[in-house]
């Protein structure tokens, strides 16, 4: 598959980000043209050394989507791409309630900003969305498939929908091709692990490779679905070539296992590890979703995709990634 | 019911506006201690003699909600308010799609300052929110209650679907007193009738009014929900003093007829009122959403609300009001 990207023009937004940065590496060994805007928010993930092993190979942009006026003077475009893969945003829910304009700006002002540019100058982009299931908030029955209602328990989700509904309306009042992928818990090479907190997986690797104890709230047992970078990285280019994905919105999904596995199977790569059971803090309970498991049944009948990284083999390549470079990622 | 609101300190965003004048109005007889927030902006229909009649009776601030800066030096806060009804937003389709940002700004960014201040100044304030049956799309069946799937054909249903969630998020995680009403097609007196578009009541009522002829779009089959302004203002007062009310979704609905039947109706009063039959114009045909019959069968089990104006009488009622004072509105 990755030979249908050799000499494409790419712009990946976010590309200096985890998911990003891995799609960035992965397409620009393909032989694609492969252009990064990233604003290195430090609370997003952006991190230039992500990209180190391909620099030379890509066009950097250092900049907020979110401003109107640095896109327009941005040499980004009228650059004609044929993929667009939009990953530019905030994912951080705590964030999202403590400064709501902030996380509007990341995840919506940014993605109509991309996107009117993408119109105007690009109209025949294929473009692949990092959407988040985040958005269907407490699963009122599982496995979630797409249909499952909208009932975000943040204002980061009710952002990431906006910005998704975007992409749709784009695609059905303009012709834009847009997909969106549903993200499930995305672990890996490249992640933020650093204290600033982006998700329960990087926050208990970077604990882990820190030495400090991981904290289980409220027992361990709410379950999650993980699913290991370079299978979501498979997903993006799989949808970016699959026509019958156009208009069209996917959950991804990975092995469902509870928090307190998870922290195991840490555990076996770092022996010394500490687990300790804590009660749920206040400002976290309002917002937690309980278990999730999503499915990506469509998406399989799609496109063939799934994941192919079992966790214990997923986990053990992530902290060896992080342990080879502990002063860029600790 | 009204003398519940004797002596109540009064917050209504977009308070000169159409639907926000008829309110403050009924609320200053009431005896209620009205503030009005309004930006006076010349698309959302804020109009200052639509309460010439109550002047000095009421607390005007001319500015707009989207300026953070503007809100907290204003003295609009940190008076205490028992009740605040929001109705500033921006409801056309159109210009949503022609400048996505500024509607963002007029139905987003302003919610959010909002709630914020309310959460900060009135946590014990009921908000009723001003949403729209527009968020729910093409109707998948009809009638639409309020379970059916949200998804709006424009810009402007996406901004108003993500604030009205965000009434919801601050209802769920900080126990705001948060009730949103749907609403449905409004017409009626000190409603923004000049050619600036503001929904098709106001439209025709003005071309009716200018002796301009009546455009209906595709045979004018397209059904919609009319509901009279006073009985809009009775749901909002409804449900602000309704307990059940809090924390819930609500669809109002009107009498249901073509856009070919009001504008006969409107004929009845204005006979040399020519009625024409045009193409469909391209810009509106993506964003049309085919015949609309919503449910209210929810909030009438909840307070008893049900409309009382006929539609003959409401138009006529309108027409009138509007032929008063033609310098103020034509």
């Amino acid at each position: 598959m990755q030979e249908a990207f050799f000499g494409k023009h790419i712009l990946i937004t976010g590309g200096l980000g985890f998911i990003g940065s891995n799609l960035a590496l992965r397409l620009c060994a393909a032989g694609g043209l492969v252009t990064i805007v990233d604003n290195l928010h430090p609370a997003c993930g952006g991190n230039l050394f992500n990209v180190d092993s391909a620099q030379g190979a890509l066009r950097i942009f250092d900049f907020d989507l979110c401003d109107r006026d640095a896109l327009k003077k941005s040499r980004v475009f009228p650059n004609k791409y044929d993929f667009v893969f939009h990953l530019a945003g905030n994912v951080s829910h705590i964030a999202s309630m403590e400064n709501p304009i902030e996380d509007l700006q990341l995840n919506v002002i940014s993605t109509l900003n991309l996107l009117e540019a993408v119109q105007l100058h690009s109209p025949q982009a294929k473009v692949v969305y990092a959407g988040t299931r985040q958005i269907y908030g407490r699963a009122a029955s599982l496995p979630v498939h797409e249909s499952h209602p909208i009932k975000p328990v943040d204002l980061n989700g009710i952002h990431k929908h906006a910005a998704e509904e975007y992409h749709r309306i784009f695609h059905e009042v303009y012709g834009l091709k847009t997909i969106v992928l549903r993200l499930t818990n995305t672990y890996g090479p490249r992640q933020l692990i650093r204290p600033s907190f982006q998700g329960v997986s990087g926050a208990f690797m970077g604990r882990a490779l820190r030495n400090e104890p991981l904290l289980l709230f409220g027992g361990g047992q709410q379950k999650r679905d993980f699913c290991f970078v370079e299978d979501v990285v498979d997903a993006f280019l799989l949808a970016a070539l699959t026509p019958a994905c156009v208009g069209k919105v996917f959950n991804l999904s990975g092995e469902q296992v509870s928090l307190r596995t998870f922290a195991e199977l840490i555990a076996i790569q770092i022996p010394q590890l500490d687990i300790q059971d804590v009660e749920f803090p206040a400002k976290l309970k309002g917002i937690d979703i309980g278990d999730f498991h999503g499915s990506s049944a469509a998406f399989h009948s799609a496109t063939g995709w799934k994941p192919r990284t079992s966790l214990p083999a997923g986990i053990e390549k992530s902290l060896r990634y992080f342990q080879s470079f502990p002063e860029r990622y600790l």
